[in-house]
């Protein structure tokens, strides 16, 4: 790629970048759409619109960029809690590490790259020079400025190091913070027990609860058996649809609508009142649902919910092994009710032991199928071959513009939509393997996205870029870093694209304009689609967001010393990500759970995936610049990078996977003080019900315009 | 090798293997060699001797193999401990895997690879027959005799896992028992924590104080510091040195030899009485002693062993982390105090971690250096190429019998004589790493040793057979099982040798009848150097034995269905190891700790990576033979053992790892009922001093011959 189509490419993405602002900057005030941009204001009734259109307000309209940078991060964690003050981390962490890395790779290894002389190319005409100028193929191989850019690779890692281990301490002792903070919550009391084993003459919840009260006498609280409930939440969806219709009906004005022939696609038969109709229909259904809610009472899975007294408690169950086989009474934390994941839940060891084995091959599987895509968006890019196989293209190629835009922009739009199926199917492969809550499940798929993104978009688009035979590569290592070395400088200009596209204008049009959603809701103005009047309030996708954001910092980390051109572009994105999550955070997204920051160790592992990768490609260049004792010296980084992970791991690395016992039993007797405990205690022995175990009474909710508690059972 | 080279082999082996038995049963009855040959029973006082010497005393005397193959396993355990049960099983695991072996490799596979003609050999001269006729070699390329091969990989391996689960299944089982039966010891009710943080103004046995009964009121019995006592433990062994001369002084019976000048070398001077001047030394010593021990009060290290009144709290406080930083009251379970391991009691969690990281650089240093007499031994089964480089040697190898001994004997016993450097080796990098038992340490030793085997002794010879550079293959692992699979046959009968050599006669040479033990009594009593008669009672050097037994499994494994010859030489070492091991955990050897079974992971780890190996090595040989079909039939063979192994790992590991809540509360409660309970506790609250604390008062214990309280300090 040449500097102009580079040029074309982030000017589209400029631009694109700069009406979904302004664009949003207007429409974000209008009451109508409040729903949209506001949801969460919106449902605590705290929203307050302004109708207002003039050229001033246009200006006081971007208002909402301070109001987003302003809130301390104390102010962010009591509204969004800690997650989300950790995703905040994120891009802290990643304008630090680019800050640094953009004075050291423009001011000092660009100007280098650019002075080389290894690609013989004149330096008359800047705007057709090939991107490869500034990257360092272009300095002579041998040339004693390859040191330069080996102090720098040192330096750099050095520097990320400090910062990962300066932030991981940050987040840990936030967490614990937050833990001291915190009210008590149902899940800090509770484990969940899975496998339990089957007595002869003993129901489970009779084998729970002598076995509870036996070996936990002073602290044993209570338990709450897990049924089969599938065919009752099948129920309970119908009943609600049913019930949404009466409420349309009753609300509707025309009277003669109110009535439908009872026969064939209501063509035929006689006149019914609709009103009549479903109200008899609804009562059916709730004898049902009262029958079916009784008969599930019986329908006990080998698993439950134990509740105790003491918080101490709970995590000792969870962390000491119960019974006598390994494989029985597997106890682990509760998660907090509303974060309980009830549709798949599978209680046999032995099973979910298959799926966790299943769901490994169908990551692989799905992986090896999805380098169609992206050999797809390879071929694209490499237009001289298009040109060979589809001859009839080449007279429209030769439009520049057109082949700039195929060139510099569609290569990433094919991959970008390719990739947004890929998120959802891996959050399905996660709840495949028996976890219990939505948070675990979305902590799950957000590792497996991430992997699946550095393979796919990073290795297959680098190795598929020359030949695919290459991907042979990873069954011989000895050869990986000459092979990387030869490959990633080529995709520099690929992944710049990149940037721009899925970095910029993505987060601008999906993440702050909420284009889709926009569009889906003009089409509903239009077309009078309006009998779902709820506020839909989402939460943050932390499974398809943190691998995006953690990608760009692979791609500014890895071509930190090769291409430093990149930085500034990734800098750039995080500055954006920053203004646009805080704010989406503090409107848009309510919290659906809190980990205490439990994503924060897959930043971390990304990030040094990302140094000892670009380790590699540094052995593999100097090696290939012929500078071998520059090479041999770098071996020693990769070594040195992983020994403090190791540490860190063990340093930090425990505080994320529980609480240690002197908070648990200070918190305990702190609360033993508080007089409110007894009345909670009330609230813990009945909260992990089922929600399609709650009794809802149709009859007589017709005035509120939904049934909050059936909500919960949509999941 | 030839079939007439490996029956001088086996031969020499033989004849050896049956004068050791023969000298062992005369001289095992004789009171003189009581101390040699049955320790255990003379310190414990069961010994009874039996003088005589006749025809029908040397049948009688054949009656040890009687008595060692009659007690029963509970019998066993009584007498050695849960530990040497398990040890034996894995002989019996052994014997039941290699029966089957046997069966199909001798009857089934051995005829069918000798009626192939791949190596075009003809029939009548069998004596100077290649012992490749009878491997897999000699079976025709791409005949379809090679299915009956295949098959047999795939259902040995179902036996194989089928028996590893039942072994993995009893031993677990064993191991609660073993718990339930047992008395109360002071390991269980005792954690060791490290790393106590420093306190203002507080000594660290005061942290303790206060923070464990803060945080356990109820439970928290009593602790004991670790102090720096490695100067205290120098000044107690020189005082043991002159206290051992005071003694042989007063026993003397000559008078003249009372005395001594005082000046040079004895030869000047006036004229000293010796027992006057030890005695007045060891008094000297005794209030150095005593000095040294109240100024090593102060000398607390940040550790200590913690006592709780239950063994639940124990196991709690173990499990769960205890401080807010994960690096500071660092706890585990205490070891027994007999097994604890005072010297190296490094407790800051920063150094052990680099000490960590130190021996496993030290460990792939010591693999790398080892290379060097593992090519020699390789050099001399090679001798052509020897006859190369030493050509006046040639004349000397034209000597049949001399060429066979060098071909057939001596390689083996130069890598025995490297390799039993290797255990003591590996017991001091363990120890380094800082564990705190010796069993912890054994364990670890154990691993490594095994591993340190399995590369050394199987791969590089199996690689370095015919050239050094194929080492490299690691690198590039595709080409892995193709290299194997050429290299790997053509070393069966150099390990055939191995088996004979270092498994049969150096099991009765040095296991059995202690040739080294034997010379040096020998040379002791001709030389009268007779002072130091205690009774050396050995413990099983389970670090050094155990990978011995797994490589001779692993060689049979792996060897199942390329060189089905080795496999009875493999059957018959495991039943030679069964009875002789047998005998020597009943007279020879006394358990040093009890570990409740802990070593069988390692032998079941070992046992699926021997799996894993034939299964690589045949994709590897179908290829080679062009049956492409079964080469990539036998692909998911692997993957299938290790889903076997993971299901494994869960199912019983935690067994090993810890005792669960149940166990745990209902022995608790047991116990709580038994009025010996208090007196325990008396006990526990002085188990954990550093023997070098205990005072020892030499003056008056001039009457008994040894110093047993000494013993524990010269660890």
């Amino acid at each position: 790629m040449i500097l102009s189509a580079l040029l074309t490419s982030v000017g589209i993405n400029v631009a694109l970048c700069l009406i979904f602002f302004i664009l949003y900057s207007v429409l974000r005030n209008r009451p109508s759409n409040a729903n949209l941009y506001a949801p969460r204001l919106v449902a605590e009734g705290k929203y307050q619109g302004d109708d207002d259109f003039s050229v001033g307000g246009l200006f006081s309209s971007f208002k909402w960029v301070k109001r987003a940078w302003q809130p301390s991060e104390d102010e962010l964690m009591s509204n969004s809690g800690l997650d989300a003050v950790v995703f905040m981390r994120i891009f802290i962490f990643g304008l630090r590490v680019f800050r640094f890395a953009v004075v050291v790779g423009i001011f000092i290894l660009l100007p280098f790259n650019y002075m080389g002389n290894q690609l013989n190319i004149d330096f008359t005409d800047l705007p057709n020079k090939s991107l490869e100028t500034f990257s360092i193929s272009n300095v002579d191989d041998g040339s004693n400025r390859l040191w330069i850019h080996f102090s720098a690779v040192y330096i750099f890692t050095a520097v990320v190091c400090y910062l990962l281990y300066f932030e991981y301490d940050y987040i840990a002792s936030k967490r614990m913070a937050y833990f001291y903070s915190s009210k008590p919550r149902p899940g800090q009391f509770t484990v969940l027990v899975r496998s339990i084993p089957v007595s002869p003459g003993q129901k489970f919840s009779e084998s729970v609860e002598s076995f509870f009260s036996k070996y936990y006498p002073s602290t044993y609280l209570s338990h709450s058996m897990v049924r089969r409930t599938s065919k009752l939440k099948g129920l309970i969806n119908e009943t609600d649809k049913v019930y949404k219709r009466l409420v349309k009906v009753k609300t509707k004005k025309h009277p003669q609508k109110k009535y439908k022939r009872a026969g064939f696609l209501g063509l035929f038969g006689p006149r019914v009142d609709l009103q009549d109709h479903y109200e008899k229909k609804l009562e059916d259904m709730e004898g049902d649902l009262r029958t079916e809610r009784s008969s599930v009472a019986g329908k006990e899975v080998p698993a439950a919910f134990v509740s105790f007294k003491s918080r101490f408690t709970a995590a000792v169950v969870s962390h000491l092994p119960q019974g006598i086989k390994p494989t029985e009474w597997i106890a682990e934390q509760a998660p907090d009710p509303q974060d309980v994941y009830w549709p798949f839940f599978s209680a046999s060891f032995f099973k979910r032991w298959m799926c966790n084995i299943f769901v490994i091959f169908a990551c692989i599987f799905i992986t090896g199928l999805f380098l169609i895509p992206v050999l797809l968006a390879q071929g694209l890019t490499h237009l001289d071959q298009l040109e060979l196989w589809l001859p009839f293209l080449s007279g429209l190629f030769k439009v520049k513009i057109i082949s700039q835009v195929i060139t510099g922009y569609l290569p990433s739009l094919i991959l970008e939509t390719f990739l947004s199926v890929i998120p959802p199917t891996m959050i399905v492969l996660s709840s495949i393997q028996g976890y219990i809550a939505l948070s675990q499940i979305e902590k799950s798929a957000c590792i497996k996205v991430l992997w699946f993104t550095i393979w796919n978009i990073f290795f297959a688009n680098v190795l598929s870029g020359s030949a695919l035979y290459r991907i042979n590569v990873f069954l011989e290592p000895k050869r990986i870093p000459e092979v990387l070395a030869v490959a990633v400088p080529g995709q520099a200009s690929f992944f710049i694209a990149y940037v721009v596209t899925s970095g910029w204008t993505k987060t601008f049009s999906a993440k702050l304009f909420r284009l889709k959603r926009f569009i889906w809701s003009y089409l509903k103005g239009k077309l009078c689609w309006k009998f779902d009047e709820e506020v839909d309030v989402p939460s943050n996708q932390y499974h398809s967001e943190i691998p995006r954001i953690l990608f760009f910092g692979l791609l500014g980390i890895t071509y930190f010393f090769l291409a430093p051109l990149i930085l500034p572009f990734v800098l750039v994105y995080y500055c954006f990500g920053y203004i646009i999550y805080r704010n989406q955070l503090l409107n848009v997204y309510a919290p659906m759970f809190e980990t205490g920051g439990k994503f924060w160790p897959v930043v971390h592992d990304a990030t040094i995936f990302s140094l000892i990768l670009m380790h590699v490609i540094a052995i593999g260049i100097f090696g290939l610049k012929k500078v071998p004792l520059a090479s041999s010296l770098t071996v020693p980084l990769p070594i040195l990078t992983l020994i403090f992970n190791s540490y860190c791991r063990r340093r930090f690395l425990p505080s994320f996977k529980g609480y240690p016992a002197e908070c648990l039993i200070n918190k305990d007797r702190h609360d033993h003080n508080d007089p409110s405990i007894s009345s909670f205690y009330d609230e813990l022995a009945s909260a992990y019900r089922d929600p399609a175990m709650k009794p809802v009474r149709y009859s007589d909710t017709s005035e509120s315009s939904s049934s909050p508690l059936l909500r919960g059972a949509d999941r």
